[in-house]
C-alpha cells in the first residue's frame, strides 16, 4: 500500500511539474513574442537588405555587403561569438537582358523570358530554330534523336493547381536538368515554362546544371501566358520557331563567406542548435522572401535570447549561408568544417521558404521519437504552427544530416511562395511584417525547446 | 462469453463503419477540392465584382449590379432555388474628396483623412479648431466639458501591436461611438485614427453613429502615419488646429435585395444550413477582401455540391446579404423573415473576414458538444484548418441568433485583414486565388459534415 501512495505522489509530483514546465515555456515564447512584436528588429533588417543593398547573387558586390551588413548587426548584439567562414563560391553573371521571342510567317512576337541561372550564353547574335514542345524527360526521350536534333526543346509542364504543397517538386526536373536531357539529343537550347502557380509574365530564373560529358547549350525561363500563347503558336504552326539571346558567362569563383553567430550553452555547450537561412540570393527581384526572410528571422531568433535575458542550455548558432542559390558551396564548407572541427550539432533548423505565416514545423525524427515531441505544437499554436511532422530538411542543412544532425525545416504558410520565387517580383513590399515576425519567433520558441529537452 | 463476443463485433462494426465514414468524407471534401482547383469560378467572379462592378456601399448604382449579377451567377447553376429578398437600406454619400490638415503658426499640413461611413457633413466651407488628443472614452470624460467644448477631438488609440487577433475589436468604439462620447462634452468634429496595424497613408472608413438625443457632429478617420504626424505636432504645439471639410450627406433609404439560393436536404429538407457573406461593400477600393471573398466563397460553396454531384440530407442555403457595412438591414430582414415563415436554420456560417488561407472555424456551440465535432477539424486540416473553437458569429448572421441558430464563424488567417479594412487598398490584386478557393472548399467541408452529422 505505501509503495502504492508513494507511486502516486510521484506521479502527482510529475505531473505537476510537467504541467509548470508547460506554463514556463508557453510564457518564454510570449516573451519572445512580445520582445519581437514590440520592439523587433527584423522587419528593418528585411528593408535594408532589400532597398539598401538589393538582390545578391554569390561573387556580387552586393553579396559581399550582405556579407558586411549581417555581420555587423551580429556583432552589435554582443554575442559570444560572431564570425565570418571564408568559402570560394561561383559567380555568374546574367549579362544583358535577355531578348525571346516567336515567329510564324515571319511575324515576331516578343516573350517574356530570362537565362536560367548558370546558363551560357547563346552565341552573340541569339539562336533560333524551330520548337519541340514536351512535357516531360519521357516524352522527349520518346522522341528521339531524329526529331529533336538542332531544334530548341520547349519544356511546358505546368505546376498542378490540384497539388496543395509540393508542386516545385514535381515540375523542377525540367528546369535543373532540361539543358542536360534535351543536349543528349543533339537540341541546341531550351526553353522552360516557369515554375509556379500564378498566370503572370513574370518569367523565373534558377539554377541549372550541366555534365561535362554533355554538351552545355543554353537554358532560359519563360513566363506562363508566353508559355500558354508559345504552345497555341506550335498548334496552330509546327513550323513555329524560337529565338532567344543572352549573354551570361560563369566568372572564376570569388572570396566569400557564411556569417555565424552564437550563444554558448550553459549546461551542454558542446551541443550545437543551428538556425539558419541564406544571404545570397538570385539577380532578379531583392530576394525578399528567398531569403532575405530567412536571413532576418535567423538573426531575430537569436537575438530574442538576448533581449528577454535567457540563457539557454545548449549552444544555439545562427548561420547566414552563402551561395544557396547557384552552388550551395556555403552549404557544404559549414559542414565540411563541422566535421573538421569535431563539432556536435544536435539540430539545424532551415527557413527558406518564405516569410509567411507560420504552418508547419518538420523534425527528421522517427514516428516515435515524434509522439513524444508533439506538444510542442500546442506551445507554439498561438504564433501560427498547425502541425509539427517528420519531413524535415533543407538545402544548406543538408550535408550535416551525415554527421547525424536532426534535420528541421521551418514551413510557413506555402501558398504564394512560388508567385514570387526568384523573379523581379520577389520585393520587400511582398513581405508582411507581422507575419515576418510570427516566423521569428516560432523559430526562437523551437530552438527554446530544443535547448531544454533535447530530441 | 457470447453477449462479450457481440459486444466486441459490434464495437468492431462500429469501428470500421466510422472508419469507413471518415474515409468517404475525406474523399468527399477531396473532390470540392478538386473541383474548386481545376474548375472553380469563385476568383473569376470576384474579378468581375471588383473589376467591372467596383465598390457597392448599398443603395448605390453598383450595390443594384451585384444584386443582378450574384442573381444571374446562381440562376445560372440550377439550384432548386433562387429569389430576391427585398430590403429597404440606407443610402449615405460620401460626396466630394474630403480635405484635411493641421495648421501650426499659420503652416498648413495636409493629411490622408476620409469620411467615417454615415457621419454627417462638415459645414461648406469645412471647420477648423484645436485639437483634444485621447486614447479612450475614460480620459475624454476626465478632461471634461471645460477643455473639449468647442475643440476637434481626436482618439489617437493604436492597434496594439502585441495581440495576436482582435485588435480591431479593443479599438473601434473610437470609430463607432467617438461622435457620440466628444459630442456629449461639446466637441464640433472628431478625427480618429484608422484601425490597423498598417503604417501608411490611407485611412479605413467605416460606421460611426448616432443617437437622437446627442448632437450630430462630423467625423474622419486619418491614417496612422498622419495620425502620428498629428499627435507630435500637438505635442510641439499646443496651439495646433486642425481643418477637414466633408459634404456626406445620408439620402431616403432605398429598396435593395438580399440574394438567396439553396439546393433542398434529401432527408431533413425543413433543417437549413446557411452560409453567407455580404454584397455590400464600402465606397472605397473595390471590397475585394471585404466581402467580395465571401461572397464568391458562399457561392462557390454551394456550386461545389451541385459540380459534384452531392445531394445532401439538408437543406443549404448561400445567403448574400445587403448593407451589413452600414445598417445591417439586410441581416435583420433575414431573420425577421426567417421567424416569420418559421424557417428552422440549424446553422449559419458567415465568412466575412477576408479570401486568406483558413485557419479557424468557430462554432458556438458548449464545451462538450465542441469535444464530438473536433475530429471534423482533421478533414479540414490539408486545407488549412487549424482548430474548431466555440467562438462562432458574425454580424448579418447575428440577428438569427435568438431562433436558436448555432452561430459559425469562417475565420481565416487575420494578420493582413486589417491592412486593407475598409480602404481604397482592399482592391482585386490583393486576394490570392488558391487562398480564396482554400476557403470556399472549407466552407463547403463543413456544410457537408453538418448536413451528415447534424451538430
Amino acid at each position: 500500500m505505501k509503495s502504492k501512495y508513494c507511486l502516486l505522489v510521484f506521479l502527482l509530483f510529475m505531473f505537476v511539474s510537467k504541467a509548470n514546465s508547460q506554463k514556463i515555456d508557453s510564457l518564454i515564447v510570449r516573451n519572445f513574442f512580445n520582445e519581437a512584436f514590440n520592439n523587433g528588429k527584423c522587419y528593418g533588417q528585411l528593408d535594408y537588405l532589400c532597398n539598401q543593398i538589393g538582390n545578391r547573387i554569390s561573387g556580387s558586390a552586393n553579396a559581399a555587403k550582405a556579407v558586411e551588413f549581417a555581420y555587423d548587426c551580429l556583432k552589435k548584439e554582443g554575442y559570444d561569438s560572431v564570425w565570418l567562414q571564408p568559402v570560394m563560391v561561383p559567380h555568374w553573371l546574367r549579362g544583358e537582358k535577355e531578348v525571346g521571342f516567336f515567329i510564324i510567317n515571319k511575324k515576331k512576337t516578343l516573350v517574356h523570358i530570362c537565362a536560367l541561372g548558370n546558363s551560357i550564353a547563346t552565341s552573340k547574335s541569339g539562336i533560333q530554330s524551330k520548337v519541340i514542345e514536351v512535357k516531360n524527360f519521357d516524352e522527349l526521350k520518346k522522341l528521339g534523336r531524329e526529331k529533336v536534333e538542332g531544334k530548341i526543346v520547349f519544356f511546358n509542364r505546368s505546376f498542378p493547381d490540384a497539388i496543395i504543397n509540393g508542386a516545385y517538386g514535381i515540375t523542377v526536373d525540367q528546369r535543373s536538368q532540361g539543358p542536360i536531357e534535351a543536349a543528349k539529343l543533339g537540341a541546341i537550347g531550351v526553353v522552360v515554362r516557369s515554375m509556379t502557380h500564378a498566370y503572370d509574365n513574370f518569367p523565373h530564373t534558377g539554377a541549372t546544371s550541366y555534365k561535362d560529358s554533355i554538351p552545355k547549350i543554353p537554358g532560359c525561363a519563360i513566363s506562363t501566358i508566353d508559355a500558354d500563347l508559345l504552345s497555341q503558336a506550335l498548334k496552330e504552326n509546327l513550323e513555329t520557331e524560337f529565338y532567344f539571346k543572352q549573354n551570361c558567362v560563369m566568372l572564376p569563383d570569388v572570396l566569400s563567406y557564411n556569417v555565424i553567430a552564437e550563444i554558448k550553452g550553459s549546461e551542454k555547450p558542446e551541443e550545437i542548435i543551428l538556425v539558419g537561412g541564406h544571404l545570397d540570393s538570385w539577380d532578379v527581384g531583392t530576394g525578399a522572401h528567398d531569403d532575405g526572410a530567412g536571413t532576418v528571422q535567423s538573426m531575430e531568433a537569436l537575438r530574442l535570447f538576448k533581449a528577454i535575458g535567457i540563457k539557454p542550455k545548449r549552444t544555439l548558432r545562427c548561420v547566414l549561408f552563402m551561395n544557396e542559390e547557384n552552388g550551395l558551396k556555403g552549404g557544404l564548407k559549414y559542414a565540411e568544417l563541422a566535421e573538421l572541427n569535431k563539432e556536435k550539432h544536435l539540430a539545424a533548423i532551415e527557413t527558406d521558404a518564405g516569410g509567411f505565416m507560420p504552418r508547419e514545423i518538420g523534425i527528421a525524427v522517427t514516428e516515435e521519437k515524434l509522439l513524444s515531441i508533439q506538444p510542442w505544437q500546442k506551445l507554439l499554436a498561438p504564433y501560427g504552427i498547425q502541425s509539427i511532422n517528420i519531413h524535415g530538411g533543407g538545402a544548406d542543412i543538408g550535408p550535416l544530416k551525415k554527421q547525424g544532425v536532426v534535420m528541421i525545416g521551418y514551413h510557413p504558410d506555402g501558398q504564394k511562395y512560388f508567385d514570387y520565387h526568384h523573379t523581379d517580383a520577389d520585393t520587400f513590399d511582398k513581405v508582411n511584417k507581422r507575419e515576418l515576425q510570427f516566423g521569428a519567433v516560432t523559430l526562437a520558441g523551437l530552438m527554446w525547446l530544443i535547448s531544454e529537452y533535447g530530441l
